[in-house]
């Protein structure tokens, strides 16, 4: 027995002088958190070079704190020790960290990182120029540095399965793939259906000019309207707007254009999605994973929920249309129901990604994974992805790029070489269907709810499910947990046929 | 000669190895300094707690850094060395920070710290209640672990001294306390003879009620005015104004009161004045202490300066007034006179030190000076702190506090343990004269150039004799290089008597 308990002190000590070390890694990453922020929302341009060499110095230290051979130790001695669910979780969270830094050697990280830092203006003048061959070599270099160091962490797995894993750990590639396929097979004839449909909607009810401190009111309405806590919180603009902090102090950023109304509205919705999950973290785990959001999926599914089923749904326009009228008098003659459909009116010919509907958007996402898996899988050339994109876009939205800086140029994540990232924005879609409906389930329609402007239960559903447990559960275990269901497109797919049907008057719907 | 080069050669790697460790802590530091920027003037109150746990984080990390035995070793090598001046003054600073760092415990550093963060809402309390025995204790135990701490450095040095040094490293206490004394003794006769002057000055210019949005726009005049350079900064507000940042980005704040615009555009000046120093510093010593800012008191001459000779001039509010009546037009009727004289109104009943006039503020300070040597040299009690307080105000000032709120509890600096740091503000100040003495005395009269609002030649004197060069001078050399003198209060002594003298008609002045 005096043994027993003298080695469950000495552990509880190890355990102590674990979470120093893993606090202090933490506190520097939401120190750098917050100097992106800055860099984003309030830095004169000018800052930039002090800028990235403060980050590069945190980012360096945050990196020695976790992959030195202290750390490795203390994973070694906890890993056989009489831990609680709570520091199980950690331990593993912390260790799947440890293997991926320690396995990719410092040299291929800097050259990536170089690389990237490059790619960023090379990528950004070749779409202005519509010049993709200026980008290409670029390309081909990010794919073979990603390709190489997917070898490092793991020489026998599909190179872009470990790619995946750096944004989705714990979500499988087959799993994310069986949804995004059921996605590309349901949508396009359920698109098509609607390009087909003969329907009236009212697509200009915010058509005109809005001014933009007019539009700040109403994003501020709008995040009163939702509950955000504005004491833990603050509304500031970016060009592309995100949201971060941690959940004492979790920022919204947001746009305005003149007219874009809608789009400033859903942005702000989408962002405070991801703010609300944040808030939603327990205060007494801060600085272990337990105090941290799960991943890019699990957060995607909070910002989308509040987007799509909340912020685009018809009782939401019931309730808030008098509130945008308020700001926007020349809005007075709008029905809730022409507000509803401009909200979700389904594009026939938009080639762009962060401009697509709820449907349209999940085939611009499966159409970059396609091809980005078969580029890191080597199936196919740098050189050939400007067609192969195009003959995509054709056959999925029956539209084609005419430029590649409409098609292939559009997006900044392959300049990052972040090639594994599109998926989880599908994934965490189509899990916010799935968390709506469960919530739905144990708590009835919700629908009444949102008309009154009442947030409460849903919201009190999803601290309960989803926010307080941090990184306690692997995601599956999470989504279990809380659907009771593997992560799977039918949530999402249900309400879109339904909710779409309706819209559109489909028949076979 | 082949020897001479390998060794130069090992020199030059041992050099760029202390280089990369130092400017590792500086971008720490400076990282530090955007945390603290974000909570002043942007984070919600309820980040707090983690705010404080990423900075102390930050705090330990560059401590452990600096403290180092590799950071022992380099600097014993490279002292040995063939070094260039800037190297030899680089080495001079980080061995002098160095050397304190390692000389006190780690745990007196965390006990000070610790007292300190307690300290602050203590003494808030303390001085919300007027009730200075509530503060007392925390005082006392303040004082002896400051005592301590000083002994750690040098058991041999007066500790008041060490203490000092903290924040002017390279002026000896007796200088400053020369330059004090000769404050006092010319100062309470000139503010004597002030008070009996029958002079009728028009104080009351800037009486009235002035709306913050307008203020704003006055402070952005009254900066884009002086030249401050918008690319590499911005204003903001908070509620104890201050400057930050680095040559890239260097912020100024200021506050708006509803009845104080001359308040407010003093403070904006000041800033700036910070401000515009740390953006002289040269860019390519980012990371080195050649391009870091030397210490308080020339940091305070630059404030000083702006702020002060220039911004309390005559030529100035002839060029200035009619900007602000632009914005405030019920001030139309006023003349420059009539702002020149409200601007430099001396106060004969102020207590508060932030509210004082450039004459009586050294008194404020000398009494504080005169208190905490004594106290740290155990010559005082703390208990006796009110009434010698008190007294002093008396015989100095000629008015006596009523309350302890309004007498000793009424700066924060002493619930920061921070003894040695008030003389650093009239340092700053008698500084600032001598450098604009003899800006003058190179560039002639500025006075056209300021009644012109053309500040390049002053603001190029000041970045050719002070801005850029950083700490690779100590500060006396500093002084020495740029005014031919010695730090001494003639200067200031013959500016305030001239100009107060006119502007009070003072027959003996």
């Amino acid at each position: 027995m005096a043994t027993d308990q003298a080695r469950s002190e000495h552990h509880g000590e190890t355990y102590e002088q674990f979470e120093g070390r893993i606090a202090r890694i933490a506190n520097v990453g939401n120190a750098a958190g917050v100097l992106r922020w800055d860099q984003e929302v309030v830095m004169p341009e000018s800052g930039t070079p002090a800028r990235a060499q403060q980050l590069s110095a945190l980012s360096s230290i945050s990196h020695e704190l976790l992959t030195a051979d202290e750390t490795g130790d203390l994973l070694e001695e906890l890993e056989s020790a009489a831990l609680d669910d709570g520091q199980r979780a950690v331990v593993r969270e912390i260790r799947r960290q440890y293997d991926r830094e320690t396995s990719v050697p410092r040299e291929l990280v800097e050259e990536i990182s170089e690389t990237t830092a490059n790619a960023h203006p090379t990528w950004k003048r070749a779409r202005e120029d519509d010049d993709f061959e200026a980008f290409a070599p670029t390309l081909e270099k990010l794919v073979e540095l990603k390709r190489e160091y997917a070898h490092h962490i793991d020489p026998d797995a599909d190179p872009y399965a470990v790619l995946f894993a750096d944004y989705e750990p714990y979500i499988d590639l087959e799993t994310a793939e069986r949804v995004l396929e059921r996605l590309r097979e349901e949508l396009v004839p359920l698109i098509d259906a609607i390009q087909d449909a003969d329907a009236d909607l009212a697509t200009d009810t915010f058509a005109g000019e809005f001014d933009d401190d007019d539009q700040e009111a109403l994003a501020r309405d709008v995040l009163d309207e939702l509950g955000y806590d504005w004491e833990r919180g603050r509304l500031d603009t970016a060009p592309h707007p995100f949201s971060s902090g941690t959940q004492f102090d979790a920022r919204v950023t947001t746009r305005f254009e003149e007219d874009d109304l809608l789009g400033s509205l859903t942005s702000t919705v989408h962002e405070f999605g991801h703010a609300n999950y944040t808030l939603g973290l327990p205060d007494d785990e801060y600085g272990t994973p337990l105090g941290e959001a799960r991943d890019l999926s699990v957060h995607e599914s909070q910002s989308r929920l509040w987007e799509n089923h909340v912020g685009r749904s018809r009782p939401f326009w019931e309730r808030f249309l008098p509130t945008v009228a308020d700001r926007f008098p020349g809005l007075e003659g709008a029905t809730p129901e022409a507000a509803y459909e401009a909200a979700n009116q389904v594009y026939d010919d938009n080639l762009i990604r962060v401009e697509a509907d709820e449907l349209t958007y999940h085939l611009h996402i499966v159409i970059r994974f396609e091809i980005e898996r078969a580029l890191i899988a080597g199936d196919l050339e740098v050189s050939e992805v400007p067609d192969v994109w195009n003959d995509k876009y054709e056959e999925y939205l029956g539209v084609r790029p005419e430029t590649d800086a409409e098609g292939c140029l559009q997006d900044i994540h392959w300049s990052h070489g972040s090639f594994g990232y599109f998926p989880t924005y599908s994934l965490g879609s189509v899990l916010s269907a799935q968390l709506y409906a469960a919530a739905e389930d144990e708590l009835g329609d919700l629908d009444e709810d949102i008309r009154a402007g009442e947030f409460d239960e849903l919201n009190g559903w999803l601290r309960e499910n989803v926010h307080r447990h941090g990184k306690r559960y692997t995601t599956p275990e999470l989504i279990e947990r809380a659907t009771g269901e593997e992560l799977a497109a039918d949530s999402f797919l249900e309400y879109a046929t339904s909710k779409y049907g309706e819209l559109y008057d489909l028949e076979a719907y």
